[in-house]
């Protein structure tokens, strides 16, 4: 290690694939749920060394320490700019309204960023302030893209800044992109169950096992941050309007399924729609169209997303339910996805 | 107990609170998760002498052996007609299909009735017969009462055979009930979540705990048999159409919550809104409108039913919460309920 | 409410069945599990009126909000000496070493009391201090009354304070016991296996669903404070030396599994080892003993205590299994059983 | 496929990391849960082709049908002697008393087999009647190598039939072969608690989630036919006489943790005994020695098995904890483990 950086204490037995890395990588903010994971599947990854972890709260500590899930010898560090030297990428995992800062300061140093926070994936100065806070770099907002891989390869392989959905969106744009794309979303009601996972690492009163063990029920029913992200990328998929979204907390610690009721703005037959599905995600290595409904079991611990559409024949509805893992594809399974789009790796590296 | 009439081996020590009971009566079907808390229920019952359990698959056995969180100390007898004799009243516990011609036998002997089953539910036989089967004994469906206690009081009152609702229709229903008769039900999407017990004591694939832990997903997304039960009583209160309806399976045991998503036919403020319902359910000893999304575990174990409506101003529709236990206000409490009722009791003696 | 006396604003409805209460009670510390479970039963107590409730961190709110599940519409209160007067005992729910000098306080007010934390669980007052830390109070250790009902009734019921067991310490002594009285044990070995509510209420990694959930493993495996609680009872029931006591965590909120393996000091047939439980427990209302191993689930939210004791003949060892409520029987129900002593009643009263 | 020669239809897409396999490798019996994963685990090995799964329940439909979580598109097969021509090994996922004889036609058309029932675990025939029924296969039973990995790895290596242990002997074995090679252990008592999926995947009451759910239990408290597997190989290792044994269910679908108190021979000092296990398992590839009690969930979907000793001074004992998944290590994870070794190849192949 170069003389006067200070770097995490990089174990040399990080089980690389290659002899040269495709890049040398950073996790600032690992001690969270998607940080941890992001520096694990980093650190296994075939191609890419994961030089450096850091932390607020845990520094100091190993990860396998703080997570003894992930078998990650690195020692989190405090974040100091200028170990950042000789980096290529990094994976934020800081909260809302703190990322924007330290993506600066990491775009600053010439680093490629994947930030899973929500601090770059609205567009919009204001409606990030309204649903946020004043927003800490609104200058690198031009520069963000947003990183649904699916939806936006090309895009998000040029970029160097990628704004990660969040889990919510993930799923829900996985499941309506392509009624969407086809005109045929007229009106859109998503009732989202969640993991406990997805209210994150702090301890809480919602998140004491006590509170949350046999116990299921909807929160922040009419304002989650999640809809104006789900409605900005409707919109750019040709839905007008505001989506009605609901997420509601199941005593389960990793998964997602969102169940969309689409009342479609045309008819369209059973067949059609199971064409559709197939041809909009023909080749797509992580979405399987399925043709029951998914259980979040199924996607646990990948980054896989399964999709079930199918015609409520009565009622004259669409019906679209997709499951993921909130941590995974709605979270740090993305982010490497992505990053490995920015380094012209194959996708699927590290991931499966 | 009279010579040649075989009862349960019923121990002295029913816990009564009267010198003479309001009522005799039996569980018939007690091996099932409804019928045996029905039969718990009416054990602890401070005036009803419960006098016969029985069972088809675990007849000989002690219910308190088969379900020992329970403490009735009833040996679980074979169905016979003959021992029926100077008994009141009975709950029937039998599966959808094989329920009707027992309730048959015990409307001949006359007793009267709540049936558990889906059998009396439907008024229409044709309707019946394409969601279940041939109706086993249609000449007395027309004396059915349907019986969600808080919409029908006086007609269960008075009532032989009630028809106890499904526990998907009891919380829909409650939800969504005062928005009917206030003709404010333009269109209604129901996304439901029901623990585990729901789905019955047959060890199956679907309620192997190995195949429910840590999963959620939804199922008969297309076709449950629930639905056109909401759909007639939807239509009793004013409502015209088919609702939309999709239930989901959650890791845990007793509970269920009723997400009901209205399309409102005119525009209501928020306070109109906290007023309907406060009206509609004043003075409702089991109902309990609360200001913000109730979780199933508040309701566990109880025959409460705790709901919460609001106005989604951004969507511009109206959401309904309504929380309750599955196996007690969805099943078994609201038959004792009920019971209360037919028998000019207190309708919450023996459900506090 | 007399002028000057600052109480909860005890709301009517408190569903006595007696005329004259045959106490007024508080709860100090309420907003802990155990606090909040001691206030629902009071609350529902047909002979006692619960007139306080305080806490200190949820001060202001009412319990019914801060604990959804317990319908006891009392506001908690700071704690206040001067708005005692009236109150005749009180149920103590402070962390173990403020406890003290609470007790003190309501001691010196004239009130009876059962004090749920471990404060005067110990009779030596250097013992405690290793274990916990200088004690409050020591001058009240000499009143203090080891509060295991089924072990101790006599003097429970003349005492003025009542030092209520842990959690632990309850299964393991009620499992043991009956050999411990008949000098059977040579060495014993405790496995026990608690939910999380055992940890109590404040979150914390450990109490995060995240950590809990899919998870087991033991914990303070070679000192944790329920141990010299043990010994000292086993000790007063002839027993000498340590016993080895390991706890462990399991994913469950309520309930607690004593796996006891005893090494006897002579032999005994299995018939003489059922007798021996049988009569020792003969007219217990809360002493189960079984004939299988039991399920913590066949006493959730109960008083009850279930034992099955067996022989293991091929390695020469008496295995004793014993299920609590760590809530009930391990906390708050063992106390109002103990209340119910010291006020002359049933001891069954209120929790059934 | 060479014609006449019936096989799954195995799909080309066998993610295979070699030009050719070291090993063709059938799962005979692979609708269970533990051979399931053993063929999900070979189906993504990079050297091994997988190129049959049989079933007797599920024949005809597709492994990922069944197991919807494991990506495995092959068709299980009725099970036909003469389509295993060209195949060199086998795993064999038949219940206990059932798979002998499927052994004996695996080995009599040469097939190297790992069997993961208990068929060929106890060299004593008439032990193993005693416990199981009559041995379909006696005759083998002299070829059959007891396959502990970490014990046995050079008589595992030549086998060409192994009997892959059971999933308590195996985490009991582990916590207890560098004590008992060292001659430390007196007496020992296991108590072990183990995840759902250890009771298999046949529907029942116990494994019904109403059943499993908040609850835990002791079961087969005097008699688990683990008890004698554990007794023959603890006598390997040089200790007499009977363990003593009693397993747990725990609310939880995979992991195992066994608690061992074992009462020391002589005594050893805290120093002495971390390094008797770290000098024991020095460069294991899937044990972990931990300085604090381990969760099942640090190696859920792994291989590992983390081991944790420690001294208990007040009691005189020493206490051992290791955890597994009890599918993985305890079951499917070490069968390809041990057939890695088999086959010459890196033991960790397939399984990180």
């Amino acid at each position: 290690m170069t003389k006067g950086v200070k770097r995490s204490s990089s174990v040399p037995q990080q089980p690389l694939g290659v002899k040269e890395p495709a890049a040398r990588a950073a996790v600032v903010g690992a001690a969270g749920f998607s940080g941890a994971l992001a520096a694990n599947l980093l650190w296994h990854h075939p191609a890419v060394a994961l030089e450096l972890v850091t932390a607020r709260s845990d520094a100091g500590r190993r990860l396998d320490e703080v997570y003894p899930r992930y078998r990650v010898p690195l020692r989190l560090e405090e974040f100091d700019a200028t170990s950042l030297t000789g980096l290529d990428v990094a994976v934020v995992g800081y909260p809302h309204g703190s990322a924007a800062s330290v993506v600066a300061e990491l775009r600053g140093r010439g680093l490629r960023v994947v930030d899973l926070s929500a601090d770059f994936r609205l567009a919009d100065v204001d409606v990030y302030g309204r649903w946020y806070r004043q927003h800490g770099a609104p200058a690198l907002l031009g520069q963000a893209v947003y990183g649904l891989t699916e939806l936006d390869r090309e895009r998000i392989a040029t970029a160097d800044l990628v704004a990660n959905p969040g889990c919510y969106p993930t799923a829900a744009l996985l499941a309506l992109a392509p009624l969407a794309k086809a005109g045929l979303i007229d009106d859109v009601m998503i009732d989202a169950k969640s993991g406990i996972s997805g209210a994150g690492r702090s301890p809480s009163r919602l998140t004491h096992f006590v509170s949350a063990d046999e116990n299921v029920r909807a929160y922040s029913v009419t304002g989650h941050r999640h809809a104006p992200e789900i409605d900005q990328e409707l919109a750019r998929l040709g839905v007008e309007g505001k989506c009605s979204f609901v997420p509601h907390l199941v005593p389960l610690d990793q998964g997602l399924l969102a169940s969309c009721y689409v009342t479609a703005s045309h008819s369209i037959s059973s067949g059609e729609l199971e064409e559709l599905y197939a041809d909009f995600y023909a080749g797509e290595p992580f979405i399987e169209i399925v043709d029951s409904p998914p259980g979040v079991r199924e996607v646990r611990d990948t980054n896989f997303c399964r999709i079930h559409p199918t015609l409520d024949e009565e009622g004259g509805r669409i019906y679209v339910f997709a499951s993921i893992d909130n941590l995974w594809k709605g979270a740090a399974g993305q982010a490497v996805q992505n990053l490995n789009l920015m380094l012209g790796r194959d996708e699927t590296e590290g991931l499966r």
